[in-house]
C-alpha cells in the first residue's frame, strides 16, 4: 500500500510514555501514515533526541501545537495530552472534519458535573463533550465505530470495568460490594520528574497512594452504573508497584445468588466476550501474571468464586501503555475505521 | 556481659531465610549466645558455606539434628522448619526443660481440627499443642511472658491482625465485610529451588496465589474471632510483587457506625497500641511503603476512612522476615525473658 | 500465502526461555508452519501448560524426540538443548536431508581440541564438526546462506564480537589488550530451578561470575583469532545483573595508532556493518541501554575513544534472548532461504 | 551516657540520601548527640515530613544554614552538599573552632588544578585546602587521626581504591594496565528529581556513562599516583545497574611479574589490611555480592588472576551510601575522636 493511500494520523503530546506507544505502534501499522507529531514544551526537538533507540525509524520532528497545521495534514489525530488540554483543541478539530481519539480524561464523562467535581475545573464545551463515546470497544464497539470524538479510558478503569462488566450486566452481584484493589506499575506515572517516581524510591518497595480520592473511580462508576442499569458506587485503591509495565485489578463482589458456581460465572464471561479478541479467559484455578500481557494489547482475566465466603474474586492483567492506554485507542481507531480490531498489535508477548 | 552468663539459644532450621535472619539478630543481641546450628539437609556444613558474607562472624558448622544434644547446649531453642516437623519435636524439648519457639504453623492453632483441614495431617500432640501460645506481643503479651511453647504467627497473619484487632475487638466493622488484599515479596516463598520464584519469572511481573484457599486464612480467622468474640469468615488473597522483602495488607471493612469519623478511628488505635513500641501509627494522609519497615520489626500503619462507601482500609506494612518472622520471634523472646521488647531489634530502617 | 507453501520447522527443547523465544517467532512468521515441539522432560505436556499465556495460540503438545518423526515432519530443525546433546541428533538429522540450526555450543568450534578442553568431554563427530559454520550472519553471511550445519552463537561472543569485529578485522587494536566486561539478565540462565537465580538472590544485587574460566571465552577467542589472522587471548569477566534480559558487552581495547580520532573509528564500523540491519551504530556521546534492544534482534553500538589512555570503549547492546539466542537463529535461517534478514523479526522495541 | 557528655554533631545537607544516612547512623551512635540539621531548599521541613518513617526517633526541624549558629551548636560538621558548596563555609567553620568532614569533592584533591579542570570551577581557599585529609581510613588513618578538615571519598574512589591498593604500593602492575569497569546502583544519584533516575527508565535495564570523562578518574588517580609513587592513568568506566543501593567495581591489572600465584596476592592483600576491620577478604573462588555489603561498612574484596592474561582481577563490593558515603565519614569521626574504627556500625547485612 503506497503511503499516498494510508490513513493520515497525528500525535498531539508525543514525547511521555503514551506517546511513544503510539508512535511504535502507528509506525507499525501497515495501514497507517504518521504525518504528524506535535508537542508543547518538546517541540523543536528530534523524536528520536528523546527516544534514541528508534533512529533510523522515526526522524521526525516535534512540532508546536497547530490546529490548522494538524487538520491539513491529517484525517485522525490522537491527543495524548495532560488532563484539561483537549478540551480546548477537540472542538476546533472537529469542526475542520477530523476524527479525535483523546487519551486524557476530557471525554471520558458523560456527566460532565461528576469531572468538574472530581477534577476542580469548570467546563465550557457541554455540547461538544456530549457527543464524545467511551473508548472501550468491548462495552461500546458499535458506538465507536460511528463516533468523531473518542475520550479513551484511563488504564484502571480498562482492567476493572473489563473485569467487572459481565457480573454487572447480568445483575450478579450486590452492588454495594465492589473492592478494586488496583496494581500499577511506575510508567503509569508518565515520564516526569517527580521523587516519588525516582527509581530509588519505587524499586523493592509497594505504597498504596489516592485512597478514597483517586480520580478513576468516578470513571469506573458511571461506566459500572450504565451496564448495571442503577447507580453504583464502589470502592477503588491504587497501588505503586516496583515494576515498569502492567497493571493488576483483584476485583472483590458479593454474589447475589449463593447457588451460582464457578462454571456458571465463567460461562457468563465467555458469552459476553465471544466477539472480543483481546479478552482472554484463563481456565480454573490459573491467575493472570501481568507479564502475560506485555507489549500486547490483551486483558487477561481470571475468575474464582470462594464458597466459603460467597464472593466472586476477579484477576484482571492488561499492559497499562498498550490495553489501558495506546494499544486501545488504536484498538478504537481499527474500530471506527472498519478494519479488523487487532490490526497492527502484537498478539504475542515475548516472556520472561 | 561474658558468655557464661549470657542466654545459650539454638537454631533449628538454620538454613533457610528465617533461619539467617535468626543467625544475625542473635548473634547481635547482647544478652544471647548461640550455642547450636541444627539443620538436615544442610548439616554437615559450615554456616558461611551458606552465607559466605557473615564469615568471619558466624563460623559454625551446621550439625544434624539432635534433641539432647539440643537440651544439654540450650535453654532456649528456634525451630525454623518446614511445616510439620516441629510437632515431632517440640514436646520432647518441652520435656527435658527447654522453651521452644516454633516458626512454622504447627503451634499457631487452638483448634487443632482446623490444622488438620487445612494442612492435610492429622495430629498426635493435642495436650502439649493446647499449652501453646500465639506469639503476637501485640496481642498476647502476658500469655508469652509465661509460655514454653511459642507458636509464632505466620508473616501474612501479622500483617493482617495487627491492622484488624481494634476494629475487631471494640466492635466497629460488620464482621462478614473483612476484605484482606495482602501483597508478599519473594523471600516468603523462602530459600528453595522452585521455579516459580525464579528471577526471571518473579520479576517486572505481578500475580495472585492461592484464592480462597491460602492456609493463613483459617489463622487469621482463628484470633480474629476471639477478639471478635464470635466467629469470624473473611476473604483473605495473597499476591506475589517483584521485591525482595516485605509485606503489605490492604484491608477493607465495612463500618457498624456510619457516624464515626478518621479522627476517632485513630484514637482508639492509638489507645489499643499505647504499650506496643513495635506498632507505628502514621498521621493522617500518609500510607506506608514496605521498605520503610526493612530490616526492623515495625508495624506501620495507616488509617482511612472512605465516608462515601462507609468502609474503613487499614494499611499494614512490615519485613516479612522480621516483624513477620524472625524479629517477631526475638520480640517474644525479650518478652518471655523480661527484657525490654526492642532489645536487640534495629529501630530504624536504613532508606532508601 | 497456505501453510502447505510454509516451510516445515522443528523445535526440539521446546521448554526453556531459548525455547519460547523461537516459538513465539516462528508463530509470528509470515513463511514458516511451526510442525513439530519435542522436549525431553516435557514431552506429552501441553505448551500452554507451560506458558499459559500463549493459548490458544500455541496448542501444541510437546512430543518426546524422535529424529525420524522430526524428518518426517519438518524441513529445517531447531536444537535448542543442553551442551553435548545435539552431536548426537545432527549427524542422523543432516543424513536425513534436514537443515539443521544447533543454539548449544556443541557446533560453534572449528578446533574441535578447544570444545573438548573447556567443555570437558570428547566428541566423534569430527566430520561434521568440521562442516559446521558459525551462525553469526554479520560476519559469515555468505558460509550460512548455504550451510545445513549452523552452530548458533553464544550470547555474551555475539555481543563481544559484533563489538570487536571491526577493530581486528583492520587490526586497529593491540590484540593482548583486549578487556570485556559483560553483564547479562538473569533469563541468560534459562529456566532452571537453581538457587543463585531465585529473585530473593539476584533482585538488587550484582556479582561477577566465572572469571577467568568462562566457557564463552574460547568461542570469542577463536573468531576474533579467525578476524585477526594471528592467535588471540583476551580477557573475558561475566557479570549477573538484577534484570531478566538484556546483555551489555563493556569492550576495552588499546590502539595500535594513537592517531586516529573517534570519527576514524566510527567511519571504520559504518562501512563494516553498512549491509547489516540489525547493527544500530549510535552518534557520539550516545550510549545504548539494554533495554533499548528489548524484544527485537538488534545490536546497539557505541564508541568511544579517550584520547589520556589511548584506549577505544566499544559498548555493544543486545537481548540476550534475540540477538543473543533464538531472534539470531531465525535471522541466519532468513538468510539461509534467501529470504530478508528481517523477515518476521520486530524492529522497534517497546519502551520503557 | 548523657546527653551532655556526648560529641555534638552537625548535618548541612540533611535531605538527601546521603543525609539521612547520616541521621540515621548518628542518631543510632552511643556517644553522639545530633544537635543541628541545616539545609537550604528544605529549611524549615520538619525532617520526618521528608522521611516519615523516622518518626518519632528524628523529629527535629531543618534550619536554614547558618555558621555561627552551627558553630555554636556543634563540635563537629558534617557537610553533605552538591559540590562547590563546602569550599565556602569550611574555613569558616574551622576558623570558629569546628572539625568538618565534607562528603562532596571539594577538599578531595591535593592538587586544586586537577579540581579546577575536571570540575570547571576556580578555587580561592588554597591555604585552607593544603590542610585537608583524604577520608579514606585503611590508607590515611594516621592522618585522619588528627586533622580538622576530612574529605571524605566518592563512592567509586572508595571501592576502586581499596581494589587497588596492595598493588600499587608494592609495585606488582603495570601502571598503564589498569581497567576500572565499575557498576552502581541508583541512589548513587541523589534523591533528585532527573528523567535518567526515575524508575521506568532505570529498572531492567542497564548502560554506561561518563565514559572516558566521570569526575571520580582523577580522584582515583591522584591516590592511586601517591601509592604508586609515580604518574598514574587509568581507565575508568561507570554503569547504572537496575538496583538502588550497590557499588562494584571490577578491577583489571597486567602483572609485573608472571610468577606470582594467587595465593601470594592474596598474602598482599591481607599483610596490607590486617589492621582493617571493615576490608573482607573472600576465600578463593568467591566473588562478592554487593547485597551482602547493605547497610554495614563492609568493603568485600575477591581476588583472581588469570594465568592465561597474566592480569590479575579484582572484586569490590560497598554499600554506595554507607561505605561509600556515611558510613566511611562516621568511620572516620570514629578515629578522628579515637573511638573504636566500628563504634556505631553495623557489621552484618540483612539478607537477602
Amino acid at each position: 500500500m503506497g503511503t499516498e493511500s494510508k490513513l493520515s494520523v497525528a500525535i498531539v503530546g508525543a514525547s511521555g510514555y503514551g506517546g511513544v506507544q503510539l508512535v511504535r505502534l502507528l509506525h507499525a501499522h501497515p495501514r497507517i501514515a504518521l504525518t504528524y507529531l506535535g508537542g508543547n514544551s518538546s517541540a523543536g526537538r528530534s523524536f528520536t533526541d528523546l527516544y534514541p533507540q528508534l533512529a533510523p525509524f522515526v526522524d521526525q520532528v516535534i512540532e508546536p501545537i497547530d490546529l490548522d497545521v494538524i487538520a491539513e495534514r491529517a484525517k485522525v489525530v490522537f491527543l495524548a495530552l495532560p488532563n484539561g488540554l483537549a478540551q480546548g483543541m477537540a472542538p476546533t478539530l472537529l469542526e475542520k472534519g477530523c476524527i479525535v481519539f483523546d487519551l486524557s480524561a476530557d471525554y471520558r464523562f458523560r456527566n460532565l458535573q461528576t469531572y468538574e467535581t472530581w477534577y476542580k475545573s469548570a467546563r465550557s464545551d457541554h455540547s461538544v463533550a456530549q457527543e464524545a463515546v467511551y473508548g472501550l470497544p468491548e462495552l461500546f464497539r458499535d458506538r465507536i465505530a460511528t463516533a468523531n470524538l473518542i475520550g479513551c479510558p484511563g488504564c484502571y478503569p480498562t482492567a476493572s470495568l473489563l473485569a467487572l462488566a459481565p457480573l454487572l450486566k447480568q445483575g450478579l452481584i450486590q452492588l454495594e460490594s465492589v473492592v478494586i484493589d488496583a496494581k500499577s506499575g511506575t510508567s503509569g506515572g508518565g515520564r516526569q520528574e517527580k521523587l516519588h517516581l525516582l527509581h530509588s524510591e519505587c524499586d523493592n518497595t509497594l505504597s498504596a497512594y489516592g485512597i478514597a480520592h483517586h480520580r478513576h473511580t468516578p470513571e469506573i462508576e458511571e461506566v459500572a452504573s450504565t451496564l448495571a442499569g442503577q447507580n453504583v458506587i464502589l470502592q477503588f485503591t491504587p497501588h505503586l508497584i516496583p515494576m515498569t509495565r502492567g497493571i493488576l485489578a483483584t476485583v472483590y463482589c458479593t454474589m447475589r445468588d449463593p447457588g451460582l458456581v464457578r462454571e456458571d460465572i465463567l460461562t457468563i464471561y465467555r458469552a459476553f466476550y465471544r466477539q472480543s479478541p483481546w479478552v482472554r479467559l484463563l481456565p480454573s484455578g490459573i491467575y493472570p501474571s501481568t507479564k502475560w500481557a506485555w507489549g500486547t494489547n490483551a486483558c487477561y482475566l481470571g475468575i474464582e468464586l470462594d464458597e466459603r465466603t460467597g464472593r466472586v474474586i476477579v484477576l484482571s492483567a492488561i499492559d497499562n501503555l498498550m490495553k489501558g492506554q495506546a494499544g486501545q485507542a488504536l484498538q478504537a481507531l481499527n474500530l471506527r475505521m472498519g478494519w479488523d480490531e487487532t490490526e497492527g498489535l502484537p498478539d504475542l508477548s515475548f516472556y520472561p
